[in-house]
């Protein structure tokens, strides 16, 4: 009785996603990252603070409590990010820890919305982060974007491509041209893609104060982006300036141009991303999917001055999250992804007769001793049927122990080659070892 | 604020607490083990359709849900073990596994219990189980402890003492002395380290319809305990018999001599284990850590044959789960474990000057390249304040660029050598790649 919204794999669609996440965390420790968990709860307000998050909280009450008490403060809810709480986690660790902070956390999140293909209530988020007290250099904020395009580059997916801005572009832009409410122009445009330019410019008529001029400029604006630093003159053709849009620009040409160095085509400066998190200060990001991109981005992120404080402490900090139960999800419904077995087993050793049991967990004990998945059959049985049960479930390798002092003898089930072979020294070759992961 | 009951590591605890989740998810790989995760939430009749638990469940509901809806069956809630998820799992994807079907499982569970000290509201598991369609081969009850004791083995813990009963032992010598609610005097003889011999004789007398004579052969059969099969012969003296008694002898012999050729020392027969969960049909398992014995049993199991089965499918199992929480809970509540560095860098590549951040990146990526965790240092400063960031995070290597075609340099900061080196060749010793835990 599977539950909308909340997937569960098949153990071979599981050893795709354990493969993802080993690539993830070894790419994020590769830069440094240490890792954190939070707690799955946090206090209801802590929640419900951090911005405008239409996300919908569950929260947790005893089996065995009132059921009709009302919801406070200091309820319990589950987390429906990674950022929020982090935020706090940083407060609240703050004489602990060593600045900058660079963690990485990888865990499940819930948020009680309608699920539809590719959202889940129940999901596994990966973020980095880099934190540090009072003030972040701009440089870490370059940096993200590489440390994605690594731990994403080597898994068997279509192409991805991060999606950048930065807010100060638009901030700065919406002023120069005379724009007030700056907050409500970018809200507005956010929703481009969602109900086309033509509705969009209306609506920055009707909600944002904008003349029919202003509301195009935004429009022209929106609609540029560059792989490499040309994006800073389609900007300043459209003839508007403002300290702030110097600024923004400045600071999207050194992430374009990092990520150029490191991994050319990997980041597009997109000047329409917006993100609608109102904690973003600076840079943001998302990421599409080649192939996929109607059901948008797949990690996203940006830089917050303002997340984590407390009275005068201060964390800025830029970030970035994929979302890998997502990502996971829409290739598993294209079934994009094939795991050369469902199960770790490379060798499974044949029982002979009942009474060899215990010889055959010894050969099996010597080859887990360097290594070796390895299974005993869990019946004795002729051996064709033991090849069979090797065979269904993928398993390369079937151990034949020697007879009356006879040598033992291994046999790759796959070519029907069978040779002598000692459990103290014979080894799989490397690609045989674990389950290979690759593109169907 | 921390929350009573939901444990946060700080950035070395985790490390440590990662190490050991990946030890014992490798050796149960090497058993052959396939890794599920199963949904954090189930409808609250799965969570209470398995015997008296008295696990306090945590229902779940939206903010916006009304809050005065009572509890109904399809409502979800958090589960508190993975074993009846588990069960679930197979019954609802019977027909897309391989049977023997054998999963390890390693996920955070949630009890609504009253905190104490090594216990948790929220914590994680790791557990083994197999399972087959209508009957499971006994020999895998001897290959549970097998497995934990290599996964803890490993561990940098005090000696792991697993202590094995049969329920077919205790129900049959309970019968075969004309005790008929072998259910009651089990549940009873289960207070013995509670409540102690003597309240148990009483209780035996008042609620399960003993004798005195029959209480104390009871407590006689409990006191039993051996390495060997030797505890047969001390079970025969009692002068009980009875055909289930015989049975879970025989069986009870096989799991201990199996462990003996394995790992002497490792499993214990203790007639007093009972277990009281009431799903267990034969072999329980419960484990001690030397010097926390007085916090109870670290991981726990056993056979079961009727916990999966729905109409006339039938999937008996045995399983094991190790308390991974509470392990670790309990050892750095003693201060008893460290880890070499708080971070996984081994490497800080020094900035000389910011002008010369790219040159340091193209640096750190050549030593990623080649699997040696690397960070830039944040900012340029004196090679002083390079070396004291990298001695605070107890990062061992300080990387120095060469300037004008000068070669570039490595230091070790904890001998102060410091020799010539090229990014693209030079590996650290495979002893501080990356973070060692140990023992403290």
């Amino acid at each position: 009785m599977p539950i909308s919204g909340f997937p569960e794999w098949l153990p071979a669609q599981r050893q795709i996603e354990q493969f993802f996440l080993d690539r993830i965390r070894t790419t994020f420790e590769l830069y440094g990252f240490a890792s954190i968990e939070t707690r799955a709860v946090e206090p209801l307000d802590t929640l419900l603070s951090k911005g405008e998050t239409s996300k919908e909280v569950y929260l947790l009450r005893r089996l065995q409590e009132d059921p009709g008490a009302p919801a406070s403060d200091d309820q319990l809810g589950l987390h429906f990010d990674l950022t929020v709480p982090f935020a706090r986690y940083v407060l609240e660790n703050a004489g602990k820890l060593q600045f900058p902070f660079r963690r990485y956390q990888i865990q499940k999140v819930w948020r009680g919305e309608r699920p539809q293909e590719g959202r889940y209530r129940e999901f596994i988020q990966a973020d980095i982060d880099v934190v540090n007290r009072d003030s972040l250099p701009f440089h870490f904020d370059t940096e993200m974007p590489l440390i994605i395009g690594d731990a994403l580059g080597g898994l068997p997916i279509p192409r991805v491509r991060i999606q950048v801005n930065n807010r100060k572009v638009c901030e700065g832009f919406y002023r120069g041209l005379g724009l007030a409410d700056t907050d409500q122009v970018l809200r507005t445009v956010d929703k481009l893609d969602k109900i086309g330019p033509a509705r969009v410019a209306e609506q920055l008529v009707e909600t944002a104060g904008a003349t029919r001029a202003q509301a195009d400029a935004c429009l022209e604006l929106a609609a540029i982006s560059s792989e490499d630093a040309s994006f800073v003159d389609a900007v300043r053709k459209l003839g508007v300036t403002d300290p702030l849009l110097d600024e923004g620009l400045d600071e999207l040409v050194q992430v374009v141009e990092a990520a150029r160095e490191h991994a050319p085509g990997l980041v597009t400066a997109e000047l329409k991303i917006a993100r609608g998190l109102d904690y973003y200060t600076g840079t943001v990001y998302e990421t599409q999917l080649e192939g996929y991109e109607r059901f948008g981005s797949i990690t996203s992120g940006g830089r917050y001055e303002n997340l984590a404080s407390a009275g005068n402490q201060r964390f800025p900090g830029v970030g970035i999250s994929i979302g890998v139960s997502r990502l996971l999800g829409l290739l598993f419904g294209q079934n994009a992804l094939t795991a050369s077995r469902p199960v770790p087993t490379c060798v499974v050793v044949a029982l002979p007769a009942d009474e060899r049991r215990a010889e055959c967990d010894r050969i099996a004990g010597q080859l887990r001793k360097r290594g070796i998945p390895t299974e005993v059959a869990p019946t004795a049985a002729k051996f064709g049927k033991q090849i069979k049960f090797a065979d269904q479930r993928g398993i390369p390798y079937v151990w034949f122990p020697g007879a009356d002092g006879e040598p033992d003898s291994v046999k790759d089930i796959r070519s029907g080659d069978q040779a002598d072979a000692d459990a103290a020294t014979w080894s799989p070759p490397d690609a045989d070892r674990h389950p290979v992961i690759s593109a169907a």
